[in-house]
């Protein structure tokens, strides 16, 4: 995705080797005029599959959740909480990952009243590197018997192994920049 | 503001006398189809307002603004994160008030990067109770110097103090849906 590619490029930043920050679009600052073209460019990949419900993670994850949401029929929009299990109750489908960004376990949950076996759920996020919060969604949408339409990446760390070993377990992940390798020195080079 | 009342009323639960939970169109599940609702009537409500960007709180606050930019010509939407500053530097404006949800001292920060005196800040929010969260960014607005055009709340508690103490500095807080009593057994009473 071009467009993507080229916001990456001018307006990310690349701190410390390893860390991209897109916060002056997508996770802190939103350019709320940009994020429909994501949305529909994941509809235009994943346009052969039914959904009926998307499910992502708080925080940054919400904003691309419901910026999709309008292409596929205003399907509903799940976001997983973080942390302990505060304000949802008891009754959740929830999953213990280790964090390497935070340096702590972390407990994703969604309540059992929003995922049943009868949705088909696009899996959605910012952010794809080591997958910790991209497996955590996929056993959730699992424990609630979900199926899994796919998951839709915005931005992939293709140098990094969550990505290859999601799809290894035959899910379809689709990635709209994919990161070769990244450098202060040598920037940003994206995979064709 | 009618349809939203009955959202409320048809979708709501209260637990424990004094929570309302609407987390199955608007906390954890979404209804985007709903959602520019909402953002249509804020726009109504704040029509004479120079508004350049939008503000407002991690996690449920976050489809709130992206759905209310759209009319205010796509401006940006800034979300305050909660917690320790992780992720967005050091250079913050930042505040910590007592939460009273979850008993405890919480920060909350926003980059020096997105607000700026240049800035008529749109401040929106889910929840106004006791009103920490609103307090939290007005602080944070009048630290960067923006120009505080209003504040937009989904549902306030009016029966709670936090939206009457803000209306007190001066500031105009516009309220979707303000209720007047709520009770397990009682039901929800809107205020006319």
């Amino acid at each position: 995705m071009e467009a993507l590619q080229k916001l990456i490029v001018t307006k990310g930043r690349i701190l410390d080797g390893d860390i991209l920050k897109v916060d002056s679009f997508l996770n802190h600052q939103i350019d709320t005029a940009f994020l429909p073209e994501i949305g529909k460019e994941f509809k235009r990949r994943f346009a052969d599959c039914e959904v009926n419900k998307i499910l992502t993670i708080e925080a940054s994850g919400i904003a691309i959740g419901c910026a999709t949401s309008q292409f596929f029929n205003y399907c509903p929009v799940v976001f997983a909480k973080k942390g302990n299990a505060r304000n949802i109750g008891n009754d959740t489908y929830h999953v213990t990952e280790h964090s390497y960004t935070r340096n702590a376990d972390i407990t994703v949950s969604v309540s059992r009243q929003y995922l049943s076996k009868d949705d088909k759920v696009l899996i959605l996020d910012d952010f794809l590197a080591n997958g910790e919060a991209l497996n955590a969604l996929i056993s959730i949408a699992r424990q609630a018997g979900c199926q899994i339409a796919g998951c839709g990446i915005v931005i992939e760390k293709a140098y990094q192994q969550g990505g290859d070993r999601i799809r290894e377990q035959g899910i379809r992940v689709e990635s709209l920049a994919r990161i070769k390798s990244m450098s202060t020195e040598g920037g940003i080079e994206f995979c064709q």
